[in-house]
């Protein structure tokens, strides 16, 4: 089968290589010469014979719109794009709707894997219309990890990314649980050793887990994480799964505290509690500490 | 009527001086020389007819145990201990039985009022058999505001301590709430002028409060807090409020967030984001911060 | 002055009033022909001398959209139109810039006080040009409370609608602080009379406030509020607060908290919660309930 | 090696038989006779040759107070006791120092596994002196399950309870986190099989695990959880990790929101929300739904 591949950072490139191992033709396109297999997004799709598909993997937002823009010009009635980057699921309807005009076909695909991806496989999550999704099931076959999981067909447009929206506010809430616990167990002082706490859970407990064998894998570098600032950065997906849920009025607490966490991990000092040091100050007289 | 106080800090006298100016007689003992009307706590008992009633006015915890053990020794069946001080509700039921074993009674008050109180009076929440309470009614005129609020008989032994314990809890929520509008206010371009919107609020809104007239005094003191570290003490009251909780099963999730909000804010660097940032680094590359 | 009202409903015809008090004139519009002073938004424009003030007072979205839109074709430029409704920040600017294209004004005022404003006057929160908002200082004169708050000019278009939204995000908090002692003390039985608790604190506390004097009014009408269902709307401003936060990464634990718990009021069954009890069920044989 | 277990319900019994398989000789008593090997504790202890190693595997509180009370006068100096139970972290120091004064050990031994644990052995979380854990290494060995996990002398007395706790609030967040994202999917139409979007994250993700695994599970039993109720008990761990957290001044947001949500699911009716319900009436005329 073939295939174009728009955007080859360490995800594209990543996934190239891993569709080519498995016997598929791949062409390339990156707007730095070094990384490109074409001189353009028009040599790629002239490269491909119809019916063509193409998978954009470029930034969320601007980018992928720009590339969709390209695309719709480019391509034919009966081809397809598929978005593998991390749209939002609210822009998948949108550039449905813009290719479909042109009887262009679009798939959605949340992809999960990291640099794990390239060695393990890629967890993908699509959406679209049955027929596509099915076409493109070799190169979906050839991403994902070995054996019976890692692929799900999850629903109409757009199902696919935010499935992976989901799966990454699910994430936020796994790594504050073992964050929490960990802080927790570094505070007293009867538990010596923390990082084998953390080993050991490693089996035959209910909270084993791949996040759970990367916190030992952190825990071996460096114990106390002493080398480490307090500092996370959210993407994208964090914050779109809380604006989801308020759209459909589900409470999501625990996913929506660990995303303000990481927005309070970035603040050199907190307005909100400047304010509480002010009224405790105003009503009981309380000792404020003032900054230099 | 007459009153002994035990504990003249800045509460316990100025007490002692609206309780005095309501034309009671009120011998005040403090450890501090100084501070203090007469040498001892015996000599306090001493100058008081019986039925004595002692107000104990001392930190919550040791400090106030070892006054109840030594007012134990000293007071006569008929007496009458009232802890006015910040102690937890479940040290009331303890304190009484131990008292109650001389027949001496006993009487928990919540006090409310800080700095404001002489002027303005003090907000008590009593807990207790009705007949004491009822023969202290004008030590509890005297201290409270004029009019027909600002006084409970809240209910029975320990209620007194629960009350002003919860009403610490409902304070900690609410200066959370200006807190967390504050800094959005000031986080947004177009709004120019959050001292002046937090001013207005003052009249015909849903949100006005004492709290809020604070609130503006703070930032005509300083616009924007520039001068304040963002850094908040908890006094017992919020902790336990959420203990009190989880002994009920009661959720309290905006009380319990301001509590870990001012927890946090003590933190030179958050040991669970330290840990967020290890698995970031772990499953993505992520970059981190290291510290110097 | 003169003014033109849209939209007649409780707000709206409360607001008429409360302006013709104080002396000006003012020619008001709905759709339902017994509460409008005019047959048509034409007859209202052609009643008003230029330069005209139209202040907008339906339903946010769709209906305020379109009566902006039917002002835009029938004003001329020099008027203005004043947003008073509930709409989401984002739209005033876009508001603006439609009206702008044809030399017409925009000012948005967010206005809180519900049914108690004709009486007590209505809190204004007030954005756009310096100019504009001067030359309507007689209308927010006559629908402010008396005194010196009640009335700002926030900032730039949006801000007026901005600060009440953020209000309003305050409020929730305020009104689950209030909810969650009220709660806890109910649970306890040492607490004997919860609701004069709550009377108590009216005077001489630190949250001391209007919503507590409500609160008391609730519970003066129904003292364990048994004739009521814990079942609790989210207006649109609760939401955009969130949302704003998010797109500001600003942390709002109580708010978000308050917001949650009135999704979670609105639910029949919680279907995470069936999650939580499929999976203790899987680990450990826990017992789940079944349906009927 | 000998082994007394005092406690033959589920766990106990499947431990007592894990450990026979092992090879070790095993003396299990329980208050109910057919379960139980011998009549009396009297004559556990006389079956065992000094030093006695006897493993308490009772509810905690009461039930393993007795026991310890009763073993404090039937052992011997040099003898070992363990408590494998649920006991709270708390109680080992004093359970230590009741058996010291005799000359008896103590070990706190956390226990993970469930119903799972005979086949595939218990993790372990152990905390006392490094000489009496190496005494008892064979039966640990016994215990835990294959390969280098699943065991840990965690440190000094307490510990190991300490660690198993916040094993446990780990567990309730992580529970949180799957059953929120799961709610979300299943509210949105674009995604039409949430049960095959869990299943595909079973490998390749972030975030698969073991109780993913679990859930997954559960779907494939019921596939949208129709016929349980959204009602979770929360056993004493959860509660006790948040008061540790409290006493240690460590904020644990999605810990504690996992914590409320269980409290919240089992409620008739939210008593917090029918406050919120009474003063969203009192200041906005809003309707509220009466109880019937």
């Amino acid at each position: 089968m073939q295939l174009g591949i728009v955007g080859l950072g360490k995800m594209g490139s990543n996934m190239r290589e891993r569709i080519r191992r498995a016997g598929h033709t791949v062409v390339g396109y990156d707007r730095t010469p070094e990384l490109s297999d074409v001189k353009s997004l028009a040599e790629l799709v002239g490269q491909l014979d119809a019916p063509r598909h193409v998978w954009v993997m470029v930034p969320a937002g601007t980018a992928t719109q720009t590339v969709i823009d390209e695309l719709r010009d480019l391509l034919s009635p009966g081809d397809t794009v598929i978005d593998g980057g991390n749209s939002r699921w609210t822009d998948d309807e949108k550039h449905a709707a813009e290719l479909g005009v042109r009887g262009i076909g679009f798939v959605d695909a949340g992809v999960s894997g990291g640099v794990w991806g390239l060695e393990h496989g890629y967890a993908l999550m699509v959406g679209g219309d049955k027929e596509r999704v099915e076409r493109l099931r070799p190169v979906f076959d050839a991403l994902k990890p070995e054996g019976p999981y890692g692929f799900v067909h999850a629903g109409r447009v757009g199902a696919g990314h935010f499935s992976k929206m989901v799966h990454n506010g699910i994430e936020y809430a796994m790594m504050q649980a073992y964050a929490e616990g960990w802080e927790l167990l570094e505070k007293v002082d009867s538990v010596e050793n923390v990082r084998e706490v953390f080993r050991s859970w490693q089996e035959g407990t209910v909270i084993r887990s791949w996040l759970l064998d990367l916190a030992v894998n952190a825990l071996d570098e460096d114990q106390h994480l002493e080398g480490l600032r307090g500092y996370a950065e959210d993407s994208g997906e964090g914050r779109w799964t809380v604006e989801a849920a308020i759209d459909n009025a589900v409470p999501l607490p625990a996913i929506t505290a660990s995303l303000f966490a990481r927005f309070a991990s970035r603040q050199e000092d907190s307005p909100q509690m400047k304010m509480i040091a002010a009224l405790r100050n105003q009503f009981g007289g309380h000792a404020v500490e003032k900054t230099d």
